[in-house]
């Protein structure tokens, strides 16, 4: 088994079936992850020390994700030198929009890569993305899946055609 | 010199002239208080270090001001069992609604308490009235306290109908 | 009977739903409260009499929930010394960004303690928290608390390793 | 000197610049009127008694204009059966929008008319169509005064064919 | 029958289940008024006939719902003297937001009275109290109608109590 | 002199200063154009008599910009057969956003084009797409517009590169 | 069969329930259009194609539908001289401002005429009004269109008349 | 001279301001970049040449920073496998949120990595970070930067001490 070179990282339990998806992502492209719960608020020492530890572990990014007050991004960007993706999540009285700003809006000097809102997904792909500057198998399957994506919109855009 | 009870964070230098309004306030009512900056994101362990030994080194509450992704009082929440009060400040584009859902949208078991965009003074006042709980001396102050914004309003009405 | 220590509020009986988790915490707390219904707009004659006797009465601090123009905390806090959290509640058109506002963006000179929307148990744990400067043995039920938050969370990330 | 009709209420001193607007207009029809400053939150129950002896002074209406979270128009409202016409105030971190939600998003059974964002002057314009429902001279100087802002836009539309 | 004072005007005959709760509290209230369909676009002919015609056949007021780029209350106001009440509904994609702000950001000259979103009750308890201003009988019951609201809350109150 | 084909309408003559840069435009291609000022609150006639005429008159569609809750657009739309074009203006409390909402969503029927907040020069350049539909002279002058746009940002482009 | 006039394309098959109602319009009116799919960003090339080609192969204009960064009708407006509709779709965390913000929101020299969010039946409204510039029978099919507006409104205010 | 790593693209040469500041970080850290203008819609195949191209260029990433209907970075991101990174620019009168939600809102399928309004600071970090993972000599440099970050801030603090 080889060792996970992504870290996802979720706010809570119930941010898995959104962050699944990063997963499943990772899996289609080959690429070896690890997933844990680490709430920068409840559990702030375990996000940190996960954070801090991460590279030396092999770790080369890591994707968090987290709804309302999404800190979670931000801190594990505070203790890590790896770049860090994170994925608001849409949920509560404010639909993700919270989430959205708090991941975002970071301040200068600490940077987090923001995605949209419930985009687990294009998390994933971003880290085949700079996962794949450095390794041209991976680059490649990458252009593949982009092809992958006009042939599709090709094939729908056919369809719709028969169907008129 | 009085050791001090309440603990002014900021996320930095710049929030300063807000801040201070808050310090104002506890001398008016000779409340002892520290002020430090230690940013959540630029200086994690500071501000993880600041809200673990809060407690012991004799502080009743802590008093947070961040702009932005304002993540400093509830990672300042997240180490200690202390009250927080958050105190959302303007600036960038989104001029403080990002800092205000970052700071009131704390997910359940780790409660901030905000206040308003620039809500300084409040925040003070508010940590007079907590301590207050413990201090009749300094519950009365805020009784007199109270007692002359009603009389400022009634002055100042007095003032408006002299004018007309 | 203990007495009681805070006092919940309701602005509408239709809120009883979300603000009962605040009278769970405080029950699991030990935390001796009472709640009542009293609406700034349609009663504020109940709603001031009830922050004015507040006090004479034992009580220590008001949580108050209230949705769309929420003026009941800030109704409460302008007739009381104590200190008043507020629970903006979800519901309406807005969803509940219309009580957060109005129950966040007091001025300055009267505060209330905001927290999310839907927040009630993190104003109950506030509430802990607050009450807990006065008694060691809540503020030592907080630590358990916060430190099963931390096992909880440990937890749910070792089942998340072992489902993987 | 005629018994005043309208009261014009301010939540601070610092809204006269905006509320005179309104003194302005209600001037201008011959409106008698009163202006006084009756903080909601910093002298409530000021604003109550207001509010509660308005109708046996003989005030017909009353303009609460109120800046952030403006409980103003709708607390006068809960303590008169008068109509309250609200004017949330520019200003703070949120613009108004924070003032707007406060008042016009009040609960089933206590209204508030809410005017723009600092339209003190339709405030006053609407007080004058109320009470020209009971007063013809009145009623036909809102005719004369709606003539007359045809006439302007035509007057102006006319210039500005000139300059073309 | 009694010749209507107030017209509810429905710019679609999908707002009717809203707006009926207007028509409803008219007829507690024993207020003759009459209901229609007027689109301020799809026929603002109608909209504009109804409105200019509105005075001289005894109307003394008009509640107007609408909803998405809500013209019709303003357009009403643009073509009669009687106080204008807006009532933005609820729908689309933006849920009411643009309806709310179609009606109440109305420029200076020709104002409307915005109620709450969906706040059709509101709108007829407004109509109430100044068609009240006229008529001691109707004043007499909206001070019935707001000691009633006192006594709901206390019996809400009560039972709640009754329930601990 | 060329019969105008574009009618230009303001809301108010503080609109001047933005709606000119569309006439700017079409006199930069040529298009003769008309400019007034017609209050769709103020002056509803001369509105709904510009907008029932203008077709009539030889105009091919219409530009409309208006502030706040922006119904001119709307109601001209209301009027005529002929495209409408509406510029939502920045201004007030809300920056446009409520220009904006009142001008884009409008009801099923009766459509308005909108462009940007102030983007007075893009609805004049979608005027020129229209008329050009019907005259390959204009159709000309615009593509070789859109080809100035081209090497005008190869110029800006070449420029920096000079400068680094 | 008639060469199409109004090209319809969709970013995502998804999008067709809503975007069929442009073409259901477009068939009443007896306008031959087509309609295809071509995502911005999953098959620029394809997209860029259809547009940079769809005068040529004789299309008049444009109507593009897309949701969350609704890129689609802006990039096809960069490649085409043909007016360019744009229709912000529903869905997602942002339910649909994000794509409206996306659309409308387009800088100097590339305008894209932006209708509601959803508001597929009124950019097919427009493409009709637009074409009926040049074909004096469409524009006689939309002014009895427009007829039907008004008579259909009177038709259901006679029946809300007949209920009551 | 080194070949650049990184390309950073400009929506508009106004961008520069901001934009610089990305830059002046690569300077520090001694990463090699180019920095060009192409407007998504302005000059739509010099943004799609430059994508292209990037790669076999030898660049590794691309910052582009765009303000309005921002589609620049989610163009580029259409025609490269480059990890893109996408600053949304302040400006206007939707102050950047226009841009945010252009920018981060993207489908799944094409990501770009979102930082904040005007961050084009942390836009450079992150590139920074992510050349870094293959670079152990810039993975050193950023190490250095980020203790540098720590250090300012406990500089401050005690500067703050002394003041005080």
């Amino acid at each position: 088994m080889e060792k996970p070179l992504v870290g996802i990282v979720l706010g809570s339990d119930s941010d898995l079936p959104v962050m699944e998806e990063a997963a499943r992502i990772l899996d289609d492209f080959g690429v070896p992850y690890e997933m844990t719960i680490a709430s920068a608020h409840r559990s702030p020492d375990l996000a940190a020390e996960y954070a801090r530890t991460a590279e030396e572990r092999g770790l080369k990014l890591l994707i968090a994700g987290a709804g309302m007050a999404a800190h979670l991004p931000g801190v594990l960007a505070a203790y890590t030198c790896l770049p860090v993706i994170g994925v608001p999540l849409q949920g509560g009285a404010l639909n993700g929009v919270d989430a959205l700003y708090s991941i975002v809006q970071m301040p200068p000097g600490v940077p987090v890569a923001a995605v949209a809102i419930n985009g687990a997904r294009n998390a994933a792909l971003l880290a085949v993305q700079i996962l794949g500057l450095g390794e041209p198998l991976l680059r490649e399957r990458f252009r593949t899946y982009k092809e992958g994506l006009v042939e599709s919109v090709a094939r729908k855009a056919e369809k719709l055609k028969e169907r008129m």
